[in-house]
């Protein structure tokens, strides 16, 4: 669905981001689920590179996107606001009291106990590159991913999503998995993988990253370590 | 209030972990909530310094603790467990919509965009401290969690907790603070450190504390790195 600029849906987003952000900016976990379920939003764009506006904080404590409002609330951090979007549609969140519990609590296994260490990596690899002690560093890093992605692969077995069916954990754990694209980590775990492809196959993701790249606009260069 | 063995909610624990670990284990947030509420629960212990028997993964299945059960559900991650213990008693979850939302907002912003930060530098002082490129990696860690304690203490301001009233999302940042006594980098942040202390000051959370301490038993030695 195209962008809505009347929508009541607002969420938060960045331009002029270096290359490698660019289908990983966070905003992309919310734009996937607003168009699972058809909901139209709007954008609110701030500059990728420059500090957000002292004004920005009071929606999102940490100047990060996204920020998400709509007619009843406004959310940051992209578990909080998808988790509301699951309690407004089904179709993200199951209703069912277990059904629902594993899903919320895949979400947090996303943010929690995959996602840390998968950052971890990609600020290694990326913003902390030119130090002389990044390589050492690395392969403990490493260590720890496949630690963990092996108690995912294990937990997924032969099933197509984390949950009975696709849910919300399913949209938090593949964006978090696309951030060892840069790397040939997840080959060796084919099942997950396979359900990483699973979920960008999904027409809401496909237009989710065309939407966020389409605004992102031109790469910027990737800033010197602080 | 005590243990109770016949209780109906059920919290995975540990015995035998290192010193720097007691108080810190992370079942501590699912009983300083239980506390909380008053709700007898008991805990089912697991050797820390061993892997999880294999049947543990199908009720946590990165093999961590806490995992939880009650008369209605299962769950792993701790942030999963508080709020589903929120959503049951308002005393840990507001019941207005935007104050809810700031709670859970909160709650992921804790465990995603201040734990992981935190726990970066804590893996780099216990286990990696005997790497040579830890002392070089350092810095940059420190940095980087001094800009996310910078947000949290401009969101708080001169408040008494996150939100309106004390929630979940306080039981979740005051105790991924605690992963920084080891360093004095929270001293820099009064008005932090005040807010871990009314945390701590809690009859709840010293309850908490010591029942964890007290089924801990005696500490381990510090494994050696991986």
């Amino acid at each position: 669905m195209p962008l809505d600029p009347q929508a009541e849906t607002v969420v938060s987003a960045l331009i002029n981001v270096p290359i490698f952000a660019h289908g990983n900016v966070r905003d992309i976990r919310v734009r996937w689920a607003l168009e699972e379920i058809g909901r139209p939003y709007r954008t609110e764009l701030y500059e990728g590179m420059q500090p957000r506006p002292d004004e920005y904080r009071q929606w999102q404590p940490f100047g990060q996107v996204p920020a998400y409002k709509d007619d009843q609330i406004q959310l940051f951090e992209s578990g909080a606001i998808l988790l509301h979007l699951g309690e407004q549609d089904d179709r993200l969140l199951p209703r069912e009291p277990q059904a629902r519990a594993d899903a919320i609590a895949w979400c947090f296994g996303a943010l929690n106990s995959v996602e840390p260490m998968i950052m971890r990596l990609a600020t290694l690899d990326i913003f902390e590159a030119g130090q002389s002690w990044a390589k050492e560093a690395r392969p403990s890093a490493v260590r720890t991913i496949e630690g963990r992605l092996q108690r995912v692969a294990e937990a997924l077995g032969e099933a197509e999503w984390l949950g009975d069916r696709f849910s919300i954990a399913d949209i938090l754990m593949v964006t978090v998995l696309r951030n060892l694209d840069h790397t040939d980590i997840l080959s060796a775990f084919p099942t997950l993988s396979a359900y990483k492809q699973r979920g960008e196959a999904r027409p809401a993701f496909k237009q989710a990253l065309a939407d966020q790249i389409d605004e992102l606009g031109e790469p910027a260069k990737i800033p010197e370590p602080a």
